[in-house]
């Protein structure tokens, strides 16, 4: 198996049902053929990988990835299934992120209208609903029913953090006749896809496990944008927007704003750069000090000497060596960074006594306000063809695979692909010049010189 | 030349004052090398071309393109002005589009910020404003001072449609030392820029022309993505969902909008695609019949009877064989659509009453309320980077080019490669495919089966 | 019967189930009292009567009106009808106005969570709905079914304009044993609640009809806010921002917007006070000359001498002497005015170019845009409690009323002494001097002194 | 002097430069005659006070108000001030409230356009700009300057908290030569006005304090409405709506709310009200018990078991006895209190764990977004008004006064009436009806039964 090839449950028997044709017939769009395939890497010559690949593959062997190429997904002339005798199941997993009920009415509306499957089920609660411990009731589900449930946050269908035990889901699967399973969340989920995937084929079971990434931190690895990110970073900007007034109507004013992004700060770097008003973007990719000379506070110091306020971005997942290990851990089993908002109030206020600076901190945090949004309409039409995409790939019998918007494209990645790394933003890439250039904070607020960031 | 080669004025001579470094320095972002490009076709193998490429190059010869890649833009380490001996013009032209002034603060940002260029003038009104007849002064311009124009739609230094002779231009930028102009504009600007461009090389003068594509019809060739185009779309949702209460509202009530796009279809299908609620999008990329048993009209009453509501999006210029040729053309010399939306209306109307059916139709042209207002931060983000990588461009000494989003990827395009062509909707696409699967509309709405979009 | 005076169906013989109760028990809020009243004038000494209220009383003998009070709405101790053998109707009636979907399920729900009556019946398509040969059935309707409904515009009872022979909707009411029609629109509604109020007491029934005002154009007699209103100038205001920014962008660009308003200009008044970029404000109740030295063609000259850019608001319904008169009405019989905008948009574009002015016209007209939205969340609780009201009214035995808000103050209003009226804006008011503060336009633009607006 | 008598400088010896006039000459608004009153209470008979009214002035001898009347504000035909040597200050002090700008704009504008004042000047950072001490400078203003500043939220003059040295300042204004102060700010800020007002008539100089009531919270005593308000529940309500997705999306998921509302819970209860989606509102006017059969915990544990998620809004100043008493003063010297909502959310977690019901409470503090934005355009044309009327009183030589909007009238207020109390939600009131009815919420979650909120 080569890296991108994607699992096949076997051979596609039926013909699709979507009748298209080419050219002089009645329909005019086209079924995509099984040898479309987009190459992984574009640059070229071959070897010029692009900066952010390189980052995102540090650890690997680069020259692995360097000739393959992707599988570009979309509907298959041949499917799998049957679609008069296949059952489907949905499950959202983890935490929030706009869009979650369009992808889920998408998924139901194209198997429905496109497929005619008419037996459909939600999940409930995550994959606690497929536990039958928990005592959830798979909930039949029908397009016209949901259609407007997308113009709200949330899931309807309900989720939880965390997984189940994987034998005990595939049994479940089984006992329901489950043909296709779409599964929406992030990492940890595609993990849980990826084993509900392995124990199906070590059963030899012709069940299909699609997976749908999910993450406002826009940070799976491979995936080059997820449903949600683009609401997330658009509405953290109003809370920057906010944060800019109040430093700006206080002599000294600081305005400081803490959004998600534990280990990538994809939301901050956005929102920061889709705004003329920040100042500083901190994040956990960059380092920096707090203290000494080239140390934050003290350019911080000469922002406030030349403008009378500023305004602060932090991710969540930044500075958190300044932070003493809270040890918690959320109920998938992340790490909990202490608060590095709080934190850096804190310090920002002494920081402003002890230097008689006068001025006050003013601290937003807006958290869930910006995940529990419906979708702007680009997340919405994103969502759209995601879930139509994942009917197209489900249907067509693959399987351990997810869908995935790569290089303008839509193609299938295979789990295993996927669950071994996360996406960062590269401090040497465009894109954080352009973040750095946009906010005017220095490239570096590290003390020592030092072999920064080695790949 | 190859198709992509990008003309520059000579031998870059002066270090960046930008001073990234690489590794163990104090900055940590990198120049971008000359030699980085990506390429044209990302398809493996080669002569897999996309569909949507494939569709945007007929007429031309395919295979011209099929080896071709295209330059990677951003900051070189080795520039071609002096910054502190450079003076630099903004210019933007024709119809408005969100983010025409985050755009033009960005250019300034960086110009003075990052390269150190003091002698920044913006030009007013359009390719007028550089033709001294008209009496406009050049406005000198200063970052600090157009921070907060960027939370406002329009353009403040003002547009006009039309191009100007291009001798009095060329003589405008040499009377007033000018050394880049950067100009933001659609087709019709473009085709300005290149004539501007070539009147300079006949000179042999020592100026940069770059172009910043705006089109919120989102159909400038070889461009994957122009700025406002999201704002527009989205903007647009909101008139769909009106559009939708309407209808809902009333028994056979239909809710009829109009959008633009005069020869693309791009923000009536991506808006639909962001919404439930759309019965129809027509565009002018895929033709219809009105009348006859496949004609709209009749799977119109279909939908009523099924439904008892629709909702129709029309772009302006969809269906244009129905209307009686207007004649008109605007001051650019665009032949005026002539309206399409109201045509319709009557026709429905005319039909409802025929077969008694009732009903009313609710028709909205929300005209300029999506292209005036300002952007969305997704639009705004991309606003800065244009500008900033516009900079880039033209301190390298770079000319006859504009800078552009494909793959996504921020490069380099010739302007000689773009302005002979119309990016437009591939009706064998995956993406009108999209917009079939969520609207439910009939593939063909073609009485006569015939040899359909030969490309 | 003085003027506001309420009819009463008969002596209310049931407790409250509300269970307020003072002081010392479990609940804290109380009941109204029936003696509860406010006065009608609240100026003193009473003759010094409101400007306002000068002006909408105009043709009605004011002393009559001088001292008297009205009654307080709110929940009463004793209740006229059983809640368990209650059956309610509710109606929406007329074109759309934002928040219907939330009086609606505020009716239902105090009807069903606080009075327990358990059988709520939706009529379809407005009056329409209570004639049996259009073929709509009654709609069922629980709150819990109908919450999230008022997230979205429109209504989902649907609607229709006109009125239905009044003895047929009166014996579809005891048809189907209805006790309480809750029935909410506009001036033609109230006139048809009044003659279903007059059947119902012509047969000597015990059906009560309890109005809610609804008015986009914030134009019924005596009422001082309609729900709705708030969000449609809210709404209307960014039409205007629009304008504006086309008008900046252009020299001598000028932005004419229409807005809603057929009798009075309540909404384009209002928008053009929500902003700063408003020049003019045209209106039906302030006259004005197009031509003339005093004309406002000419002073749209100055001004644009002045600052190279002009934003017009006019109501739809203004300067009609201009327009050949359409001779359509709607389907309520309402006298449909012709297009004062195309008008308008046509006539300064023929200044412009008679007087070589250059420049270019921008028009907008939202249309239903501003009508087919969710309220405001301020308009939004002000639906809740008209419902509220309206349930506390109708359980209470009252009739041929409505609900209103006047003096910060829920009241009940005798239908007799709204229907016979318009409410319009008073051009010697406070409010009309500070439009024209804000705008700065002529607080006259006709060419004769003349005898103005005789009271 | 009677309770609403305005003090005066002196005798109004100018005519107004409005040349407002009457019926037949060119202009048609009116003057407002200083013998334009309302009635302080509106009842009839005049001892049936209002519920809010006596609840509002418990404490004060409520005879003493009965038969009071208020001045209505408006445009005097003869001033005080001689227009051409007037020069006047404007000052914003306290926290953030949406609209401060527009009410500067306001000022400016009337004064400049309206009464051709020229010299006006912006006091920076409050009252602090008064104290030479601190070294900020008096700012020039210009109506075209400040003009588009009204689109952004905070104060572009600058704000701080609490009072300087009141001799301080009226030698300030004596130095500057300040004839007008206009003054906004909230309660601390308008007793800060009535010291000033008190020492400039101690020393007998003809300078005029015209207060404009700012408080987020609404809770100043005897006005109405206060801007901002309405845009900061709107804006609430957004994260109600955030807390009630992430409810619904959790079993047993429970979305907490923290508010702004020190005193008074103005602000949690109309955007509760504007919703369908809130299920207990807990505000400092209304005890609750925590523990206990009829506390609130033991009632969401029902509430959880109907429904399986809750939405609770609490006000910041809520339940404050169950807090450790933090001592922590802010600035203006009020007590802050601690956090109820890190309180409660702690308290609910313990509460779900004990009693084993699973669950997550998802905790939003918007904090500083709700009062950092811009105003809604019905806030942002209340601020218009405001402004206007400002400056007609202080023109006219009005002083120790407050603008107001009473019983839908501009009124002027006497800030000595003012500033001895704080309004409050009257718990017996209808609004508070309301409340309760559309949450569903007890009407007393206290386990004794007691002499409740005696007056």
């Amino acid at each position: 198996m080569r890296i991108f090839d994607i699992p096949k449950l076997g051979e596609p028997k039926f013909l699709s049902p979507l009748k298209l044709s080419s050219i002089d017939g009645d329909a005019v769009c086209n079924y995509v053929s099984d040898d479309r395939r987009i190459r992984f890497n574009i640059y070229y010559p071959q070897e010029v990988l692009d900066y952010e690949l390189k980052y995102s593959l540090r650890g690997d062997d680069v020259t692995k990835y360097i000739n393959e190429t992707i599988e570009v997904a979309g509907p298959r002339e041949r499917i799998f299934f049957d679609p008069e005798h296949t059952s489907c199941a949905i499950v959202t997993c983890g935490g929030l992120s706009p869009g979650l009920n369009n992808v889920v009415r998408a998924v139901v509306s194209e198997l429905y209208y496109s497929y005619h499957v008419k037996r459909i089920l939600g999940v409930r609660y995550g994959f606690a609903g497929l536990n039958p411990a928990s005592g959830y009731e798979l909930m039949p589900l029908h397009p016209d029913e949901i259609r407007t449930l997308s113009n709200f946050g949330g899931t309807f269908l309900g989720t939880s953090r965390g997984n189940q035990d994987v034998t005990v889901m595939v049994d479940e699967l089984v006992k329901n006749k489950i043909d296709v399973l779409f599964s929406i969340g992030g990492d940890g989920t595609q993990r849980g896809n990826y084993d509900i995937f392995k124990e199906i084929q070590r059963r030899n079971l012709p069940i299909s496990v699609i997976g749908i990434p999910k993450t406002i931190d826009n940070d799976i690895h491979l995936v080059e944008k997820t449903f949600g990110f683009e609401t997330a970073f658009s509405k953290a900007a109003e809370s920057i927007i906010c944060a800019h007034s109040e430093a700006q109507s206080h002599y000294n004013g600081i305005g400081l704003v803490k959004l998600m992004g534990r280990h990538s700060g994809f939301i901050a770097g956005y929102a920061a750069l889709a705004l003329s008003d920040v100042n500083y973007v901190l994040v956990p990719e960059v380092p920096f000090d707090l203290y000494g000379p080239k140390g934050f506070l003290e350019d911080l110091r000469k922002r406030l000497e030349r403008r009378q306020h500023a305004v602060i971005v932090v991710a969540e997942g930044a500075g958190q060596e300044y932070l003493t290990e809270s040890g918690e851990k959320d109920e998938s089993g992340n790490k909990r960074p202490s608060d590095i908002g709080m934190f850096l109030r804190n310090e920002i206020e002494k920081f402003l006594r002890k230097n008689n600076l006068g001025g006050t901190v003013k601290y937003i945090d807006p958290s869930y306000i910006i995940r529990s949004i419906p979708p702007t309409p680009g997340d919405a039409l994103f969502c759209s063809q995601l879930g139509q995409y994942a009917v197209h790939a489900g249907m067509s019998g693959r399987t351990g695979m997810l869908v995935a918007w790569r290089n303008n494209v839509f193609v299938h990645l295979p789990v295993s692909a996927v669950v071994n790394n996360t996406k960062k933003i590269n401090p040497e890439s465009s894109f954080w010049l352009s973040v750095l250039g946009a906010t005017g904070q220095p490239h570096n607020m590290v003390n020592r010189p030092r072999q920064y960031l080695p790949v």
